[in-house]
């Protein structure tokens, strides 16, 4: 199993491993590093009244490739105005009468987790057989998740936000397949925005990607794309981030830059358990921040706490 | 269609209608009573930097009555840890090679949009053929719902929240099935909490029905329970109240205090436009809420914006 | 609502209806020709003991194009052997002890009823408003099909098949793309398999178009294809024949030859009752007729019966 | 590992199994002892042109409890009745223009490939983390089964079947729950049927345990039930039984005699490679076979070939 860029692998792993850092029994990693003070300082950048929706509608438009690594949602009627309209509801269901001229319409998607805007959770990636915090990955079977599962994120996923607006540091429209974003650029992006990373908050990291391919999406999912590189870890572990969301599919560039599969997630998810977003729609925000000069808000964006699931789509929502 | 109630009904829609109030494309509302201004606020009343989880674990366990009204939400495996274990993951999937000690699970969640905590959409009930705003039911077909669709909700669901503990007001452990809660239980659960409905907040009223009931649900759902009286509808119109999330499967009395279904979806979801949301659990926020003396938060609880669905399940939080 | 060709349309339903010819609650159709001496005849054509299956795999790879009008069936794993040799299983489920050596894997398909093989029910296509037999198109509601359900086909479905090998008989190694099939192919078909078309036979109508697209199959599904001409109506109503089974998506010819989509299914299904399958696969089938000078056979081919469908996939096997 | 039973359990599978037997790629089992000769024989016995429908509706109405093991199928509309009679298909989907007249209704099933009348496929029991003909059971993934899969049973099951009416030969309405069937009780019901199980015959084992809970389901599946003894392994062996399709949910009887869970599993689906199924509806035939004095029959009970699954829901149809 030696591979190219194994060696920077198992150093990154021994150097900024947090597996036991927050206790054996830890389940949410870096959300740690989020507490009131942190809260209090994300609750302190509000100072419009804004909200802005950081999250793709969920719809058979997204940017899937239907029926190979995941499919779009899919919204199926249980019940419509149609059927109001035309009398099969004159009955309420249940034997509870006649309706009186009462309707509904009800429905069920049917949702792959991390089809759209969505957390991957803690359960999400294995290394050599263990997930976060030495787990065994033999505990995710098709029953689920019997440890680190995305409900332990619940209530939490509320951060100081700060949007880091790539195309606008470098003075491009957007990042190009397969650029690496590195530390400089990071901090070109920070000075760009009058921001600094701190402990415990959640960077969104806009590469433009998602506004180059919006609405016809190609390769945009498993394809070449921008993203962070695998040089970055060290940085990220020492401004003690909590959190990365970002607008690719995968948020690393892609292809990757050594011989094996998402190196951050190996990394940062399983052994720093960092909290990894993707497919962040921060389009919207960026054009708000510019037009507010404030590249640092409150940014709530809580899983579903699906029992066992390895990931959760979110309502997004950045408040200035 | 004589009903006995149906000349309150019609009362009460010809003196609150909401219809073309915001224009007449509004598809949002009462979330436009909900400005900047009433955000702010709401940040403002954060002090200790401590989230509270509100929505309920979203698994096979969930309060539904499986096969009837709703399904409980099914989360089914597609790549899992075992397989990782085994060596069935050996290879990347997609042609990419050798996976190098990188393993993945990932799933899907069979989701009815209001098995658990969720918002109804303004496209979930109709009245005699139309839905808020006045658009035609007919609209809400197997497609979807071509207005009043709950993405438009997305951004949304920041509030001022206010907690509102019966049975801490009333003295009781929960609140009894088909017991209706009055204005003046309203008013009196404010005082028990020392704070005042005002423009935009979503009430979060916690009748105790959930915490009896967790776990050993029985006809939680689609049977008697407690809720909101039909006649509190001109006190919530005067306070102009944006939404109401309740700890009770259909917010409203059960069974009705009328000869027809959910009166208070039918005046104040379709006339008026109110946001209403169920199965919120309110029982950790009850007892932070006591702890710290304060009943005014900060309440994100954003949707899913799935295109042309009834309602989303919704990951909620309250800051406080 | 005029439009060219419905002067035709209308002349054929008024000459070939089956409405009432069975009786007002009549849900079979044309099943009705197949009785005990039409069975007695289909078995006595089995000479050899040989089975053919002529149903296609029910898997991503289908033809659906996915995400359009149907996908293709997804069959999701809710057990696994990975979770047995991993050890998720050592305990049975349900509380039921230890395993001691027993696994399983189980699973759940997600099958869009007509995305393969499969049998249109007589509640899938509407003609202004009604279906089958007069029935009120509006019985077909969210909550399913409270007439003509395809689970009224439930024990049937067995038939004398006749393999009519257009590609063989016209010299081809497929009919071409918009090619419509008339009577006097047809007729050219039986004289070359030595077959006549009888009262309560299944015509299997090979037209090659699945051969020359099976496993790239572009636009097979929605796009441009052989099939029979609206012209054969008089023909198929005159040889009282059961059902008819074809290797294309659609049965008739792709585009339309008048303004009105899918006139056959409008004549044929709506006012004949006639039963309709599409996607079926009889290639092997061409060959083993060819080789035992054979083109007729038992051919059973039974529906899932479930309640209030439009349509059943199909396991189906020509017996010769 | 020790328990009670695997003694016998070892020996059975010593003294009976099949693996290799039928080359070391085989993956039909005992479905080998149908040939020719074995179809012409079972298409000879069809006398009077009769059809029997043995498949139970698939339907929210099913025996399984909904969220244990299985859920029954669930039928959901893509496209109604309603939505043509309400205008909303005025307009043809994909552009394809104005819908004259012409409606459709369209649905998905969401279908446990067990759930109701289903065929075991040979990939759906493991021994020690093996499978049928030695394959490891770490081939069936979330991925499917990479071997064994139920699609290879396509084109397939078709028998001489057998009705044993136990509770005819054994003067009951129905067998009682935890009745254990012994050879001595196949033999009488051969006996009272006038037949006689042979080489490549499906038996089909009527224990009127369907009949008794038809419709109050209660604990039909997954409570005690009557059903094969352990020790009829070497009686089905020596007669060459291609199959068994039983009217309760296990075909065992349960609880099972001895303490490992569904031995006939083990040792007949695993080692024998007997095809199994379960959930048939035998009632009318009785009658039937009753009626007419005949207990023999062509018994055509097709799979879905649906690839990689553990098994697969069957129309299955007596013609006699």
């Amino acid at each position: 199993m030696a591979f190219e860029g194994q060696e920077l692998v198992e150093q990154y792993i021994e150097s900024y491993s947090n597996w036991g850092r927050w206790g054996e029994d830890d389940s949410i990693g870096t959300l740690n590093l989020v507490g009131p003070e942190e809260i209090l300082a994300a609750v302190g950048t509000v100072r419009h009244g804004r909200t802005v929706n950081c999250t793709l509608p969920l719809d058979l438009k997204g940017p899937q490739r239907p029926q190979m690594l995941r499919d779009n949602p899919r919204t199926i009627k249980v019940a419509t105005g149609t059927d109001h309209v035309s009398g099969a509801q004159d009955q309420l269901p249940a034997g509870l009468g006649p309706a009186n001229g009462f309707g509904r319409s009800d429905d069920i998607t049917i949702l792959p987790n991390q089809a759209g805007t969505a957390w991957d959770g803690l359960a999400h990636i294995f290394w050599r057989g263990k997930m976060w915090n030495g787990k065994s990955a033999a505990l995710v079977s098709s029953s689920g998740a019997a440890a680190n599962g995305v409900e332990h994120y619940a209530g939490k996923m509320v951060f100081r936000g700060v949007l880091l607006d790539l195309p606008k540091a470098l003075g491009v429209e957007s990042l190009g397949e397969a650029q690496a974003i590195t530390v400089e650029d990071l901090e070109r992006a920070e000075e760009a925005g009058g921001v600094e990373v701190r402990k415990g908050d959640c960077i969104a990291l806009r590469t433009g990607f998602m506004e180059a391919r919006r609405g016809d999406w190609g390769d945009y999912v498993q394809g070449p794309a921008p993203g962070l590189s695998i040089y970055t870890i060290p940085w990220l572990y020492e401004r003690e981030v909590a959190a990365i969301a970002a607008d690719t599919w995968g948020l690393e560039v892609q292809p990757n830059e050594i011989q094996v599969f998402n190196p951050i997630h190996i990394v940062g998810l399983v052994h720093m358990g960092l909290a990894l977003g993707e497919i962040f729609d921060f389009d919207e925000l960026a054009t708000v921040c510019d037009e507010l000069g404030q590249y640092e808000f409150l940014f709530v964006s809580p899983v579903l706490p699906i029992t066992g699931a390895s990931g959760s789509a979110t309502g997004s929502i950045a408040i200035l």
